[in-house]
């Protein structure tokens, strides 16, 4: 199997699985989710994917019916019936079942496991970025379902040949519809305070303490959409994107100019994830 | 049967239906509704209803594979399905389907119908509001399924014993979790602008055609939490409550001073629910 899908304890081909109409994911998108990527069977950072998780149901006061090792443990059983390969494993949280009620109802919440194939990126690569409006809602910091907005820019983004949309309030850089943003200039890492606004990145951390180790300052605060376009580079970082350079921003060329430094950070980056699953990426060779 | 699900032709008991672990509803509250109340089989208003629903299809670019026609067959043939009674016929589409992947997919998209029983409420009883912060998306004129803010917002008027809460920005109050809401001051009626910060309401339409037939003067503009504490009249509207006027907000008391002119307002509304439906709920007596 390639791709497995996990309700409540009934598992199967994911093109197949089926969930009660009265879940609350379907008609409220009332739920919260986190992913992470797997390789020869180890899911990397899966404490920390877990933890955040937690959190996010915490914050919207969805009770999770199992603890931390009990997911851990589910999660790991159902990336053991797909074929060996590269995923992405998916997990969410609904706020339970029945007739459509913005109420609070009173049975447990429901847990979904999507895992699917995927190819872990060139970090050599470049991609192109647009920008647009930051319209979503004051709550980023939670991992919820409510992703309309994320969902019309990266659209937006693609039909612009583009691989990510880069969100702006005002003036401010937020992030991106699926991925954390940061810059490079003058030597400084830049990334926005990890507050409602954004989501905090597990990659983003990562980050963060990959500059620590390698001496390179960085910095939490906003930046603005001048100083995006003019950074020595432009980085998104997310579970499958690791940490990938733009080279073009609506269509204006940016970044190229901290070559040296984006690829000791990339490469620190995934040396922890080779460390960790023992997955040597085929187009890595730092 | 008292509750009717539907899912792209099937259909059955609610409780008992089931729609694809792989629908955009369920991981990413993909999608678009409307809801309208039905009595004596005659869903009112529902032109109206089905109009917007293609509008906020229309500016979410979620393409519908039938016709107003079509969907307002299916809608009365769901209908029929059900004993006789007061019911809400919810309706849904989903952008289509497919393992998880931000981008638009390529099939159609999916109709989703759900049918419950209601009462018809006495618009003599009065309810009771908290406010709270606005801090939803600033697409609120797309009847989108991503109500996780509108969910937190009114589980919280509950714990409080209340019955609604008014969102607002800074110190614009702009609607409530599921209706619109309105006040009355000095004889004028006023309501929020219709723009991206509010849906608008089918009886919020209905209240301004009214007031303009019984020569009530409308303001269609911003007003503040000062004037919401101070108007002499706070009106809630939406399918299912009508026009129901607020007796408290914030555990402060409210309104309660153009009685009068609030029942000709109600009274007109629920006459038009009569006319169309041909059914005189039991406690209304205009």
């Amino acid at each position: 199997m390639k791709a497995l899908g996990y309700y409540n304890g009934k598992w199967g081909n994911l093109d197949e699985m089926t969930v009660p109409m009265n879940d609350r994911g379907g008609y409220f998108g009332d739920g919260v989710y986190d992913a992470a990527v797997a390789a020869n069977g180890v899911i990397f950072t899966l404490n920390e994917h877990v933890d955040r998780f937690f959190y996010s149901a915490g914050l919207l006061q969805i009770e999770l019916p199992f603890s931390k090792e009990e997911l851990k443990n589910t999660l790991n059983d159902m990336l053991s019936k797909v074929e060996p390969g590269e995923y992405v494993v998916y997990w969410q949280a609904t706020r339970g079942s029945g007739q459509r009620n913005h109420l609070f109802p009173d049975g447990p919440s429901n847990l979904w496991i999507m895992i699917r194939a995927i190819e872990i990126p060139d970090l050599s690569n470049r991609i192109k970025l647009i920008t647009a409006p930051d319209t979503r809602y004051l709550i980023c910091n939670i991992k919820t379902l409510n992703l309309i907005p994320n969902i019309m820019a990266l659209q937006q983004a693609e039909e612009a040949g583009c691989q990510e949309a880069v969100f702006y309030r005002g003036e401010t850089v937020t992030e991106c519809t699926r991925s954390n943003v940061h810059i490079i200039k003058n030597g400084v890492f830049i990334t926005h305070p990890a507050n409602n606004f954004i989501l905090q990145g597990i990659t983003r951390n990562h980050l963060l303490k990959i500059c620590e180790r390698l001496g390179i300052k960085t910095e939490e605060r906003v930046f603005t959409l001048s100083e995006l376009f003019d950074a020595d580079e432009v980085i998104i970082s997310n579970i499958a994107h690791f940490a990938m350079a733009a080279d073009t921003i609506d269509g204006k060329r940016c970044g190229g100019k901290a070559q040296e430094l984006l690829k000791k950070i990339q490469d620190e980056l995934m040396q922890e994830f080779i460390e960790e699953t023992g997955k040597q990426p085929d187009r890595f060779s730092a």
